[in-house]
């Protein structure tokens, strides 16, 4: 298993120079590093100078590079769904389009880069993963799919089977999965050999994105009013998809200090890249085994009945806690998270809600 | 209708600062302007100097601003769903589940923002939209949406038809709808009322993006080099979606031309931004009106079998033509494009295709 390392801050700020920086730094220090650039067109290239491909290529003694391209690893996923459906189904439906036929939607960039990485870091062939994604929204939204993913199937798959749509149409279900699946059926169609590989897969996302030791993110920051911003923003925005932010890196960095704003993270001053020298920005990157320091994203403590949540960036009328649902749901950033509960406090009612110091916590 | 906005450029390049001042010379000529904007935070707030909602609120005479927050946009939908479904189902399903439960999961943002570009646009109280986006290949992404979902749904449906999987389904058709839904069922599940529904407002949304007077966009440009490479990405994988390039902002202008990478387009400079003065932008944006004269993405002539496609920016080898499935495919600038032909050209054999002066000439 690999440690994969990403970039979220402003544009302009820098993300793919200090991207590099870090899979360099890595590379030199012997690790085996991929350095995976999901920008599209060639700009880095232009930066790394080299023409980039959908496949790792090297680019120095073990550092390989792959940009990545919505278009192809559609076509590849497309063989394997094609695979998938002749183990399971008994008349294969996918086989008749073609994957190069398909052109790509709204969210499957995220979805398909999502498991590329997956792949990589199962292979074992990496040490460290250097994602230079969006940086944005689009990356935590990314990063927050196997968590969110997970929900809609277990909140849906109840409803489903308490409804009356479920009780309508549950004396359809036999004879169709007996007619359409050459695997033994159950009436719970999400307990398919087929749901449960995907359920599986969500999993296993959801716990390495939680673990620092898997997957971190750092904040990069430039001395403008709206890099920093916008930085503190995601910093929260992070922690609702579950992802720790190890600490913050303060690019072009100036003698002013940006540690009131991210207290308690580190911020790491590089200094502005001198013309095609990367020496001096590998020099001055953080050490970035630090990240497990760094707060959680949430603790659940049962002895205690509390749940709580660490928000930075955000005030009290920023932050919402709802319970519609079977779940608890809390509301920041523009991203929502609904609580899985552990058994004892699952059902219990919420005694308070108070927030201080940035953390959120719930009292059962 | 209004005119709708936006534009593209590398991370950094200035397309927030450029956005704010078309939608003020908008203004300030008298029209009703939306500056809508994307990107999730603080930091557009911190430009504009106020606290952006997610309704519209007044900024200045004529301007109005919305930052549109995912989230809320989920509820509000969910809601109107919940609407047809009631309308639609004989025991409605979605109605269990509260809007204020649902996290936004990769490309939700994307469709719920193009749907409320969709609403005020309708709504009839803007001349024009001004989208201040992410400006990358996830706002064509956003913009191919209508179109690459009608291709999903046109050709799903001909291989469901056709397969022995919909033959082995189609006993069940009959019983399940008329149990499930409280209008006429008909045996192609593609053609009941709320399939119809979304398949001409996918139609409405294709047609609308085509024509560059209701959507064009701009591409923002320094004279750095990785933005000027990504530009010229960004303006052929804009065609690839239809999109048309009005033109070139060139931002924070010096005296070297940018013409060479950029003909036929005309080349704008703006200079940089004198602190919180607004009026010097203004005055140096394009005439937004010459974009019809921009060269379209498409071009089919019945008459001389030719179909004949606009692909800047690309050269020979990064541009694919297949035909897998019946219909053909253009792949350039990790963007796939389904052409749909018009019935003289449809099934026929191309007969030859050459790419010349960045015009991709197919002919059958």
């Amino acid at each position: 298993m690999a440690l994969i390392l990403t970039f979220l801050g402003k544009g302009g700020v820098g993300r793919t120079t200090v991207a590099i920086a870090t899979a360099k730094r890595f590379a030199s220090q012997g690790k085996r590093v991929l350095l995976a650039i999901q920008e599209a067109g060639p700009a880095p290239g232009l930066m790394l100078g080299v023409n980039l491909e959908t496949d790792p290529k090297d680019l120095a003694p073990n550092l390989q590079v792959v940009q990545f391209q919505a278009a192809t690893l559609l076509e590849r996923n497309w063989e394997e769904l094609k695979k998938l459906e002749a183990k399971y189904l008994r008349t294969p439906f996918f086989k008749e389009v073609f994957g190069q036929e398909l052109g790509v939607l709204p969210g499957m960039d995220q979805a398909l880069v999502l498991n590329a990485i997956r792949e990589y870091d199962s292979s074992g062939q990496y040490d460290v993963i250097v994602l230079d994604g969006t940086g944005d929204q689009t990356t935590l939204r990314m990063l927050g799919m196997p968590e969110i993913a997970s929900w809609y199937i277990r909140r849906f798959r109840k409803v489903f089977a308490d409804s009356d749509l479920g009780k309508t149409l549950s004396p359809f279900i036999q004879p169709i999965t007996s007619a359409v699946l050459n695997v033994g059926w159950t009436e719970d169609i999400f307990n398919q050999p087929m749901a449960q590989q995907a359920n599986n897969l969500l999993e296993e996302g959801r716990k390495a994105i939680a673990d620092p030791n898997r997957v971190v993110a750092y904040l990069v920051v430039t001395e403008d009013e709206g890099a920093i911003a916008t930085a503190k923003y995601l910093w929260g925005a992070a922690q609702q998809v579950g992802l720790t932010i190890g600490g913050v890196i303060f690019n072009r960095a100036s003698d002013i200090s940006l540690d009131p704003f991210f207290a308690p993270l580190p911020v790491n001053p590089i200094p502005t890249q001198p013309f095609n020298d990367w020496q001096p920005l590998m020099d001055a990157l953080p050490n970035f085994d630090q990240a497990s320091q760094a707060p959680r994203a949430i603790a659940i403590n049962v002895a205690e009945r509390k749940v709580s949540l660490f928000l930075p960036g955000f005030d009290k009328k920023q932050v919402k806690l709802t319970k519609y649902g079977p779940e608890i749901t809390i509301e920041a950033g523009d991203q929502r998270r609904n609580i899985f509960l552990p058994p004892e406090l699952s059902g219990k009612p919420v005694t308070s809600a108070k927030f201080q110091d940035s953390f959120l916590i719930i009292s059962f």
